[in-house]
């Protein structure tokens, strides 16, 4: 059976899943979206991912295409009939369609695009010699904390990250100091073992595994900065990482072709790796 | 015979004319678009917008759909089925269809859009009273000069001016100064007369109105400087007005509810919407 997506209220077929050419999504980037992990057939932190929708949809005053339960049950139904156990969701929810006009629009009904899609495990190469990462200058707009669908800043810092034989870029603001990367979260461990990652204001998205990761961190008692840091200050570190929804947690070993600490993925960020495949590991399948 | 819409090939009615859920576009706001006016048969100044959307492609790297002399066979072709001859043409480029990954894809194929809308002239009492602006934070990217359809702050500009009883929000910068407006070119006359815009640099969309206008005052021999304006020197302004592809030239009689000069709209404004008119006027029926 090929391969379903959800649209609009029908399962099609994948390849013929399509919105109107006046859906806001694709005239305004007037939408948010969400990227939740499916481990072992468990939809990780779903509950967390769907408040931050919520919480997105409000900034923009776009409203809930339907309940959570209603979303749950979409979710579970594309899972079982894609067969996905390791992988994850996408969910995307736009203003809807209406003739194009930048207002809001007074009778359109919020349009919901739900997909799946299998991932493979992380390559040993990956987890053994860590990822580059690149500098690039921070061009988003004021209000990254909504995870809108505005992502063309985004792509254009991870192409320029892939064309640098880079994984990532990481965004550095007008001050020096590092927001995010283009699709995970930035952290570095000091020389004297503290984790430090940007706190979550309206420069960053707040990653659901950032939020995980903070309780897991805070459970075990390591030491821990919300703050800001500088590019200089993550190329002087003793570890650097990443984390995001589909990451999870990855070592990183390279800043601007500089080696981080020993240019080895670092102690502190594989234990913090294992806590977070633990805590995945911990969940109860979804149904 | 319903309206039609152009997609990636086919003239399709507009009701069914619909794009991938995998269009980048939808996902990441991969994509900017044009909008050429229509008057009386002609399309207005097809050349520059053309020019400003190879531009836009070009810095962003995405490929030409299709020679310049088929886009505007096509142009003409739908305009022909639609019967348009007041209004439109809006006409979108994106960087395709391709599994959803932030970098460019390898093998995706540039999407092209394009539909019409009859538009009527405006009306005596938006010339006759003017019209009312608020002024809002410039929330934008830091690359406004590329006319991409990440059009998020725009449409929350546009929402707030609409819901404070205005037509426009004007957007400001960290620095106090007028940037533009949410859809058009924000300008002012000075009380000795000058007319003042801001510069096109990358903090503006250089409207295609606004470039022909330039020409225009220039050619007449009216006072001009291209530079930026606070809001302060705007409300001490003698006049104030706005362009962009669909208003042409609409004066403005009241910013942050502070009537401009006299609170009717400006003399020198009357002459350059008139200039425009004329200017519209001049040109040949596009065949």
């Amino acid at each position: 059976m090929p391969r379903q997506a959800y649209v609009n209220g029908r399962y099609l077929p994948h390849r013929e899943a399509a919105v109107h050419i006046e859906d806001r999504g694709y005239q305004f980037a007037d939408g948010v979206y969400e990227v939740v992990p499916v481990f072992n057939g468990a939809l990780v932190d779903e509950d967390l991912h769907l408040d931050r929708l919520d919480r997105s949809l409000g900034e923009l005053r776009i409203a809930q295409p339907m309940s959570r339960a209603a979303l749950k049950l979409v979710s579970r139904e594309l899972m079982r009939r894609n067969g996905l156990s390791n992988g994850f969701l996408y969910m995307q929810v736009t203003r809807g369609v209406a003739p194009r006009d930048h207002k809001f629009p007074t009778n359109a009904r919020p349009a919901l695009v739900m997909t799946t899609r299998q991932m493979k495990p992380h390559s040993e190469q990956v987890l053994g010699e860590g990822l580059k990462v690149i500098t690039v200058p921070d061009q988003r707009w004021d209000r990254c904390d909504i995870k809108s669908v505005s992502l063309l800043p985004n792509i254009l810092g991870k192409q320029a990250a892939v064309e640098a034989g880079a994984y990532e870029a990481w965004q550095v603001d007008r001050d020096g100091m590092v927001t995010e990367g283009t699709s995970t979260n930035a952290w570095i461990v000091t020389q004297d073992n503290k984790v430090v990652t940007r706190d979550a204001t309206h420069s960053i998205l707040n990653g659901i595994t950032r939020i995980t990761l903070l309780e897991l961190i805070r459970k075990e008692g390591y030491e821990l900065e919300e703050r800001c840091f500088s590019v200089e200050e993550a190329k002087a570190a003793r570890e650097a990482f990443l984390t995001s929804s589909t990451s999870f947690v990855l070592p990183i070993t390279q800043l601007d072709a500089k080696p981080i600490g020993n240019g080895h993925p670092g102690i502190l960020t594989g234990k913090l790796r294992q806590h977070y495949m633990d805590y995945m590991q911990s969940l109860r399948k979804s149904a």
